[in-house]
């Protein structure tokens, strides 16, 4: 049990929205000013206010995104420069692609439980619309821009806890959700008319799903067994909103509906975004109270998967 | 105290070497079929023998490097590909540019002492030579490809931990060190005959040095008071081999000659693979031996600086 709280968060979307078949995608649009690293200002502020908390405050800046800003320097420090500036804050990124948020989450608070940090910032904020391949339309369709950031502190009067955490990477699936190209595998240079599919989103839908739908029930059983948990004692869970197929993986989990958020037809998928912001949004809904018991989980690129459960 | 020890490491540079000035780079050749991934897997493959594991054993894969092979996914899910496909060993990357290495170390120790792993791989592999810009001669003559590998390990009986920990970032250098191409500040399919060095490497070398000069002998006073160690009692420092002027940056923290490790010359500047790449080698000859404090540090892209004393 690791004994941390989250005392803030917020969220930024894009003031743009487009719509495929009735579903609702926020992305930055032409011409606007909106960036990746305004929307994770804009969280982190939120956060910040809603922890009443100054920026001086923090300990620790973790960038929890699967795609950064800039290929140097990291984007904790780019997002530093934006609301830290001046300060000694410590910046660092981690990353597991969608799933970056749960693990940094999950590792941070490690951190914080042995006293090295107090109040740690993670910011997940992502321009998914910025690499889109309009020739894929499934994936074309489902993404979104957007950011969320959390307050994370160390508690001791607080019921709030890390129950348990769980991530299984496997590589069997790590071609079937890429882009290749832009950084050392590919550079930039290379670019031209016949390979720019390779510097966009590529994603064989198909490929992930079945080796989720063939994993996820063990990795999950086994979750379960370990944490000394039920789905009975789960009050909500928060999984990553990577698809329409959302609603089959929960089943194949054995997770009834009642219990799991599905706003993919609201929000689509905003890669490591999604998770945070849509645990903020249940927050702020309702429908997620002090000291229930949250469920966060998520397939990544990697093919990587998360859990986490936390009592909030 | 965290109770972790190396028990395993290894290094791979490519084959081939170019000099300037008497002074040696190891580049992958034109043609060659190295890339940072081989490197990676190689310098992994080293360290796991040198403990006497398999991959079996290993409970997670951190990347810690400063960039990455492709946009999506994580360097680390690739590496699982060519060393430990087939297993549901979690992967995820750590990322503050040229000190990932140190920050990885540091933070996974905390993960390892708690008893979440038992066993980690981390890998910090660069292609620099990818990234350099023939116009900026400082920088397109300092740095190397290479990387290395160590296996990070929760022990009881022996007299290894890690001592004290300590990072900062300053972002008034954000821009000083970066490659501002490649990802989503500036897509690839921008890239043009007038904008074309934005995708490549730009140090503004005179700016590092003088804020590193200001700012790091103070935050060094403040480790040594934090971590109750003096000079003296650090038997060796293992620094990022950032530039030449590597002894000025030493002697303003006033470490002796003799207390340092200077390889500049020898194999220049490896992004994050400097620091481990330094650390195997001085092990490998002698110049660091069990229960010997060691301090690793260097600043990085950022500009953040890392701090770790540990006994080796």
């Amino acid at each position: 049990m690791r004994k941390v709280e989250i005392i803030g968060y917020g969220t930024c979307l894009p003031e743009n929205t487009v719509e495929f078949d009735g579903q609702i995608r926020y992305r930055v649009g032409e011409g606007e000013k909106e960036t990746q690293l305004t929307l994770a200002e804009k969280a982190a502020e939120k956060a910040l206010k809603k922890a009443a908390l100054s920026i001086e405050d923090i300990d620790l800046i973790v960038s929890a995104s699967a795609v950064g800003v800039q290929p140097i320097p990291c984007t904790a420090a780019l997002i530093h420069e934006k609301i830290a500036m001046g300060t000694d804050i410590p910046a660092m990124d981690i990353n597991t692609t969608c799933t970056s948020f749960i693990t940094a989450v999950d590792t941070i608070s490690y951190l914080i439980d042995a006293g090295r940090y107090e109040n740690v910032l993670i910011v997940s904020s992502e321009l998914a619309s910025c690499g889109l391949n309009p020739n894929q339309k499934e994936s074309y369709e489902l993404f979104s821009d957007g950011a969320a950031a959390v307050v994370l502190t160390g508690c001791t009067d607080s019921k709030s806890e890390i129950l348990y955490g769980m991530q299984a990477t496997w590589s069997e699936g790590v071609h079937a959700t890429e882009i290749r190209g832009g950084l050392t595998g590919m550079h930039p240079r290379c670019h031209d008319e016949s390979n720019k599919e390779d510097y966009l989103f590529d994603m064989k839908g198909i490929d992930v799903l079945s080796l989720a739908a063939k994993k996820l029930p063990l990795m999950f059983t086994a979750f379960l067994e370990h944490s000394s948990l039920t789905v009975n004692d789960i009050d909500c869970v928060v999984p990553h909103q990577a698809s329409k197929a959302l609603g089959l993986i929960m089943k194949k989990m054995n997770i009834p509906y009642e219990k799991y958020i599905d706003t993919v037809s609201l929000y689509g998928n905003m890669v490591s975004a999604s998770v945070p912001v849509t645990f903020c949004n249940a927050i702020d809904e309702g429908r997620i109270q002090k000291g229930d018991v949250v469920l966060l989980c998520g397939t990544a690129a990697g093919l990587t998967t998360n859990f986490l459960a936390m009592r909030y």
